[in-house]
C-alpha cells in the first residue's frame, strides 16, 4: 500500500507538515516501510538508517511544533549516494575496499543538508567507486530500474535515481563525472542536476575523477530540485575546487513563459546516432519550448567530436591515479570490471592524459563563444532507452553493436568537460514505456535559468507525473 | 668605453631624463654600442632591433620633451626573452622551429611595458623553447657568463640575464618554469623575481610546462625590479591562469628595518647537499637580515623531499604534450638535448603525471599552513656556482659528479611547484668571485613584501654594486 503523500513534492509537503496534516513522522515511516517492501527487488540502497531516521524524525516534528522551522527541507526524507561520507554511518563508495569504512565527519553537503532539517533515510547503491558505465555492483547486488526490473537503471547514481522513482524518498543525493547523475535520472524518469563544476562542495565525497567530479540532487520535479540545490550550493572553503560565486535563489514561480528564450542544437551531433524514440521524444520537447516563446537555433561547434573520448581519457587516468595504492596492496577487492578499468588507466600516457585537457579547454571556449547567440543547448541525455541488466553493448540504429561505455557518454562529456551545468528532465517514453530523458545545459553558474526552463516545460507538460507500475517489485 | 649612466638605477636614470641630463636617445645609443662590443663573446641577444630602437628612442624623447610623460620606464631600454612574442619582430624561442616566426601581435606583457615608455632593445637568447637545464643552443650559440665567459649563464633566461649583468639595459624579461629566471640570476648576479603564478599574464608567451610558466622582470637592483613588477603585473583576460587579485603598489622606500620579520629555514634541506661557498654566503645574508631586525625560525615541511621529482615530471609532461605534434613532424628541427627530453617525456605515465600534481596540492598546503608561523623562506638560488660552458653534471660536497638537472632544481621547485612568488637577490661571491644568489619565498601575491625585505637587504649590503671584469668579452 502506497501513501499518497509520497507522491507529493517538496513545497507541498512542507506546507502540509505547517498545517499539521502531516508530520516527519508518518512521512519517514511511510518512505521505511515502503522501502521494506519495494528494495528487495531494486536494490536501490546499500545502507538504511531506519532507527536514526526514525528518532530524527522524532525530534524533527518536536522542533517544527515547537515553532523552530528550518526551512522547506525541514523534515524531508533523502538518500545519499553511498561515496557521501555520514558520521558514523557506514560509507562503502560501493566498494569492498572501503566495506568497514564509518566516517567520523559528514561531508559538506550533508552538514547543510541536516542543517537545512532534511532527513538521512540512507546510503544508496552505486557503482564500485562510481567507476564503470554499465556493469553491475559485484558487492552490494544489482540495482534494478523500477519502470522494468529487468532494465538497468544506468549509473553511477543508479541507485539514487531509483530510490527517487520508486517513491523511496523526495530527493536523492548523487555524484557526476561523466554522466552519473543525469543517466541514471534519463532512465529512471527522475529530474537530475549536475551543477556548474566547483558549485557544490566535494569535501567529504570519495574521489572518481576529481577535475569532473560534481554532486548534486535527483528528485521527482524541477522545483524539488531547485530546493535542494539552494541548500547544497555555495563556496566551501574545505574543498579546493570550490568556486566563490554567489548562488542565485530559487526563481520567480510564475514565470512559465519562455519568450525570448534561445535554444541551440548541435547540427550533426546532437540528433545524429540515437534510438528513433529518444530522438522524437526530445524534439517533441523542443516543440513545447517553442510554444512557450522560445526559438531554436543551430550552432555548429567545430570540435565537439572528440569529446568522448577525452573525457574517457580524463575519467581514466585520474581514478587509476587515487586507486593507485590500493590497487597494488588488494586487488582482489575489486571487482573484475573496476580493476581491469584502473589497469588500463594505469597504461595511459601523460601526454595523452594532457592532450585531452588541452581539447578540453578548446571545447570549453568554442560553447562559451556560443553561448553568446543562445541561452542554452538540448540534448538528449543518452541516445537510448534502458537497456536489460548485464548488457555491455548495445545497438543503436539497427547498427552493429556498440561497447556501452563510450556510446552512453555521447551527450554527457559535453557538461562533464566544460564544467557547465546540466539538468535531466524526463521528456517521454518510448514505445516500452521506459523514460526518455533531455538535457538543459546552461552557462557557468546558470543553474537558477535552467530550473526556470525545466519548470516551465514540466507546467506544460506531464510526463513526470506517471509512475512506474510497482507490482514486479512490491 | 663604458657610459657611466648605463650603471645606473631606473629611477635615477628617470629622475636624469626628465632634467634633461640624459636622453632616450643617448641611452639607447649607448646601449646599442655596448651589445655591438661585448655579445659577440657573450651571445646574450638572439635579435637586436637596433634601428626601431633608436627610432622609438627619438619619438619617446620628443613625447618626454613634450609633456607626455609615460611613468618611470619612459625612455628605458629593456630586452624580452626570445619566448616572448614581439609584434613584426621574429620571436624563435630558442628555436630552429620557429626561427622564421614573426608574430603578428605583441605579448600581454610587451603591450603593457611599451604603454610604460619601455624601449625594446631586442630579443635575448635562451634554452631552446626553455628547456634543459643544462645544454648549450645549438641554434644561436652559447649564451656566456660575463664573469668569466668560460662559465656557463644557467637557463632556460640565461641570455636575459647576462644582457641586464653586462649592462646592455637596465632590464630583461625572462621566465620561470622550473627556475629560469632565478637560476640565471643567481649565478649571473642579478636580481629575478619569479612572480605569484597567473600574476603576470602568459598571453604570447611560448609555453614550456603551462602549469608552472612565470615571467618576470630580471634587474640589477630589487628596486628596479618591482618598478617593472608593478607595470606587467595584473589580470588579463587573455591568459586562462590569470588570476584577479590587486597589485599592491609599489612598497615604503624609506622602510629599512626588518623589525619583526619571521624568517623560515627548512631544517636538514636548505642547508644541505651545497657548496660552502654557497652556503657561507647565504648564511651570511641571514645574518644581516637579523641585524636588520629579523628572526629565523626552523620550520618542518614533512613532504619537501619530493619537490625535485614532481617538478621535473611536470615540466616533463606538459612540455611533450605542447610539442607532440612538431617534434613527430619535424624531430630533425629540433636539438639533440631538447628532443631527448622531449621524446622521454612522451614515455611518462599519466598516473605519474597526476602523483606529482597531487604531491605538488600537498606541498602547497605545507607551506600555507607553515606561512602562519614565517613570513618569507629564505634559501639558496641553486646549491653550486656557475660551472664551466658545456658541462652537464657537477660536483657537490666533493661528492660523485651528479646529473645537473635535477642538482641545479634542488632549490627552485618549491616556488614553482606552489606557485608562491620568490625573489632571487645576489648576496655573495665565491672564491672565484663568481656571484651567489639567494631566494626569498613568500605567500601568494606577497611580492611587494618580498621587496621590501630584498631591498633592506640590498641597502644594508654592497654586492649588487660589484660588477664583472669586461676585459674578457669586450
Amino acid at each position: 500500500m502506497r501513501a499518497d503523500f509520497l507522491d507529493l513534492g517538496i513545497a507541498e509537503t512542507a506546507r502540509l507538515l505547517r498545517k499539521g496534516e502531516l508530520s516527519p513522522v508518518r512521512i519517514v515511516e511511510a518512505a521505511l516501510e515502503r522501502i521494506a517492501a519495494g528494495d528487495a527487488v531494486l536494490r536501490s540502497f546499500i545502507t538504511v538508517f531506519d532507527e536514526q531516521a526514525m528518532a530524527v524524525a522524532r525530534a524533527s516534528e518536536t522542533m517544527l511544533r515547537a515553532g523552530h522551522d528550518l526551512g522547506p527541507l525541514h523534515g524531508i526524507p533523502i538518500a545519499l549516494k553511498d561515496n557521501i561520507a555520514t558520521a558514523g554511518g557506514r560509507t562503502t563508495a560501493g566498494s569492498k575496499v572501503l566495506a568497514d569504512w564509518i566516517p567520523t565527519e559528514d561531508a559538506t553537503i550533508v552538514r547543510r543538508l541536516r542543517r537545512a532539517g532534511a532527513i538521512v533515510l540512507g546510503k544508496t547503491n552505486m557503482h564500485e567507486f562510481a567507476w564503470g558505465g554499465t556493469s553491475a555492483n559485484p558487492h552490494y547486488g544489482n540495482v534494478r530500474n523500477p519502470w522494468d526490473p529487468a532494465r538497468f537503471p544506468a549509473g553511477s547514481s543508479g541507485g539514487s535515481a531509483v530510490a527517487v522513482a520508486a517513491r523511496f524518498c523526495h530527493c536523492a543525493i548523487g555524484t557526476d563525472t561523466g554522466g552519473s547523475i543525469r543517466l541514471p535520472s534519463a532512465v529512471n524518469g527522475t529530474v537530475g542536476i549536475r551543477p556548474t563544476y566547483g558549485r557544490v562542495s566535494n569535501h567529504g565525497i570519495v574521489p572518481l575523477a576529481w577535475s569532473m567530479d560534481t554532486a548534486g540532487p535527483i528528485t521527482r520535479t524541477v522545483e524539488d530540485c531547485e530546493l535542494v540545490f539552494d541548500a547544497i550550493a555555495g563556496f566551501d572553503p574545505r574543498d579546493p575546487a570550490s568556486v566563490r560565486h554567489p548562488v542565485n535563489r530559487m526563481s520567480n514561480k510564475s514565470d512559465v513563459d519562455l519568450r525570448g528564450l534561445r535554444v541551440g542544437i548541435v547540427p550533426g551531433y546532437f540528433f545524429h546516432h540515437l534510438q528513433s524514440a529518444v530522438e522524437n521524444a526530445v524534439r517533441g520537447a523542443l516543440d513545447v519550448l517553442v510554444s512557450l516563446g522560445a526559438t531554436i537555433e543551430d550552432v555548429a561547434i567545430a570540435s565537439i567530436e572528440g569529446n568522448i573520448s577525452a573525457q574517457l581519457t580524463i575519467e581514466s587516468a585520474e581514478p587509476s591515479t587515487y586507486h593507485q595504492r590500493n590497487l597494488r596492496e588488494r586487488p582482489g577487492d575489486y571487482g573484475d570490471d573496476v580493476r581491469t578499468l584502473l589497469e588500463a588507466g594505469e597504461m595511459m600516457l601523460a601526454t595523452h592524459y594532457l592532450q585531452a585537457q588541452r581539447y578540453r579547454a578548446l571545447l570549453r571556449a568554442e560553447f562559451l563563444e556560443a553561448f553568446e547567440r543562445v541561452d542554452v543547448f538540448v540534448c538528449p541525455t543518452l541516445p537510448f532507452t534502458a537497456t536489460k541488466v548485464g548488457e555491455t553493448r548495445v545497438v543503436i540504429d539497427d547498427g552493429e553493436p556498440e561497447d556501452m561505455l563510450s556510446a552512453i557518454m555521447q551527450f554527457t562529456g559535453i557538461a562533464s568537460l566544460t564544467g557547465f551545468p546540466s539538468l535531466n528532465v524526463p521528456c517521454g517514453f518510448d514505445g516500452d514505456g521506459l523514460p526518455v530523458g533531455m538535457q538543459i545545459i546552461g552557462r557557468p553558474f546558470s543553474e537558477a535559468h535552467l530550473f526556470r526552463v525545466g519548470r516551465a516545460f514540466q507546467q506544460a507538460t506531464s510526463h513526470h507525473e506517471r509512475s512506474p507500475d510497482e507490482t514486479p517489485w512490491t
